[in-house]
This record gives structure tokens, sequence and C-alpha cells, in this order.
């Protein structure tokens, strides 16, 4: 799908294109079939001028998968933000991310790819999407921490703990290679064990 | 390496025989990069001949692999069946298979690779061995709910749960991901929260 570009475009519109278009290839093509000469070609650039606007192809599909990834941060800030207990939220939050992964990752094989390729090749941007997720949960286990719904504790510490122990129900690989069971009703039983272990001893 | 078979060899020395050659070839140039028939032409044999043991190259890897895996299995054995707690043994399951499994992996990159493909292409295996694990965590906590360390529940159920939750510190990829943090502080801290959680409530 040639897309040729303006002469003169803003930089901000170069690089949305670049991006649009590398997305449609990646989808339709592949990610390993597609080359920024392909890329270059459909927006009548040369590659010199893609790799001005991004270093490498790891680092388009690593701008790629930064969109798909803050999907799933705004799914996690809103169920955050929403009502009921930290404990209540903790379990909607592991249960919602693991139904939202499972089902961006399985219904669509060649985004599965993209993201793949992506946590190979361009692990900064996979780090810096961890840690804001790892980020909601210790802000949810903070406010538990504050109500007195959980004992005293590190709440950065915890979260960390917390959220690692979710990694076989949101990591794709994970995800992928558990993809015949229904990983829901082992979730909910994990988030309760986790706030039994968190709560207040009385 | 040739090692030819002598001719009437018993059917389990034939075995026996490919998966040491086998074994020799992958870790020496590589999983991908050994076929059935260098296998076969190192032992002097047909390839048809492999084949009336090993169906393909995925069964040998598997069957190599399950050796490897009764290797971890064993150190579970036997740290469920050390001294202590439960509390400490979970503790000590956890730490110590993560860093044999760490150790494993991380200084010898050919059995990585041998690992991995047997992940991807035999899977049968793995499922095994994780059946097995998780079997020592269940009879763990089944010790625990006998002894009133942990309050009732099902011993299946929560060493499923347990086990799940375990995945980042024992999971080959997930291993990868993380080495260059120290999880142990993790690990410990996590199975804190899960026998807290698990213990009876005054």
């Amino acid at each position: 799908m040639a897309r040729p570009m303006r002469n003169r475009a803003e930089p901000d519109e170069v690089r949305a294109a670049i991006l649009e278009v590398a997305e449609e290839h990646f989808r339709r093509i592949g990610y390993q079939k597609t080359s920024v000469a392909d890329i270059a070609a459909a927006l009548k650039m040369s590659p010199a001028n893609v790799y001005r606007f991004f270093p490498a192809k790891s680092a388009i599909v690593g701008a790629i998968c930064s969109r798909v990834t803050a999907e799933t941060q705004a799914l996690g800030f809103a169920i955050a933000a929403s009502g009921g207990t930290v404990a209540e939220r903790l379990t909607r939050y592991l249960v919602e991310i693991h139904r939202h992964n499972k089902a961006t990752l399985m219904n669509d094989e060649r985004l599965h790819d993209m993201v793949s390729a992506a946590m190979e090749e361009n692990w900064t941007a996979i780090k810096a999407h961890i840690e804001v997720m790892r980020g909601i949960v210790s802000g949810l286990i903070r406010e538990g921490i504050e109500t007195g719904e959980f004992a005293e504790g590190d709440p950065d510490l915890l979260g960390h703990v917390v959220k690692t122990s979710f990694a076989a129900f949101v990591h794709p690989k994970l995800i992928e290679q558990c993809c015949d069971q229904d990983m829901e009703p082992i979730a909910r039983k994990l988030v309760d064990i986790l706030v039994n272990g968190l709560k207040k001893r009385d």
C-alpha cells in the first residue's frame, strides 16, 4: 500500500506515517518478512530517510509495541481507579489483564509475532511497560496499607513481588504455553492467597 | 565423533547410543544445525534406523530434556524431604530451583537452545516435568495442612496456584529475561506472603 509523503512534511507526521505503514506491513506480511526498504518504498522514501527517524527495524516495532502496551496500561489504570476494596481490584486487575492479553495475542498471530520480536529485539520498551504495570500493582498495595486493609510494608517491594507472581498470567510466552487451560480460577485463587498474606494478622 | 554400533545390539543400547551421540552433537554444533542424518552417520547407521527408535529429532531432544528435568526433579524431591517447617522448605524449594535453573541455563548456551527447542517442539515432556514439580509443591502444602501449619484447603489446587506463581523464577525464558536482576530476595518475599496467606487465621 503506497502512501507517498508530501514534501516538507513535519517530522512528527513522517514518524506517524512510518509507524502506520510499518504496522500495516507487519500485520499483513509478518515482522520477519518486512524490511525497512519495503516500508520506505511504500512511503516513496529512501531507506536512509526512514533511518533518520528510526535507527533500526527493532526501533519501529518498539514504537508500535509501545502503543499496544499503552492500551494494556490504560486498562490497568482504569481498574485501579474503579470501585471496591483493594482485594477486589487486585483480582479484577489480574483476571482482566490476563483476559486482555490472551484475547489480543491469541486472536492475532501477526501481532503476537510482532510482540515476540519486540521482546527479543527491543527489551527496553517491554521493560518500561513492565515497570508501569508494576507501578499500578504497587499503588494498589500502597492504598491497602494506607487504609489498613493490609499490614505495614514497603509497597514498592511488595508490588514487585506480587507483579512477579503474576507472570504466568500476563506474559505472552506463558499465555501461549498455557492457552489450553482456563487460568482464571487459578488467577482468582492466587490473588486470594496473596491478599490474605498481605493482611494484618488479628 | 563416529561411534559405530555393534551388529545385533540390544534396542535399549541403541536408544542410549542415539541419545548420547545426539546430545554430544546438540551441545557441540547446536540443536538446529544437527540433523537426524548427522546423528545416524556418527553411529554408522541409516537415518531410517534412527527413526525406528525416535519418530523425529524433537523426540530425541525430548528424551534428553527428560534427563535434564529429572535432575531438577531430584533436587525438588530432596528439598521436600529435608528438615524444617513447610514454610522453610517452600522457600528453599523456590530459591534453590531458581538458582539451579539459572546456573544450568546461563552457563550452557547450547543446553539453553536445546531446552528452548524442546519447549517449542516437544511440549509433552515439559508438561510432564511441570506436573512433577507441581506435585512436589502440592505435597508440601498437603503436609502443611495436615500438621495445622496451613488452613484447610485442596492441596492439589493450592499447589497448582503456588507453582504457577513461581513461573518467573523457574521458567527458562523468564530467567533469561530477568537475568540482570537478583531475583532471590523477591522469591523469598513471595514465599513469605504465600505462606502467610495459606496459614490459619488466629
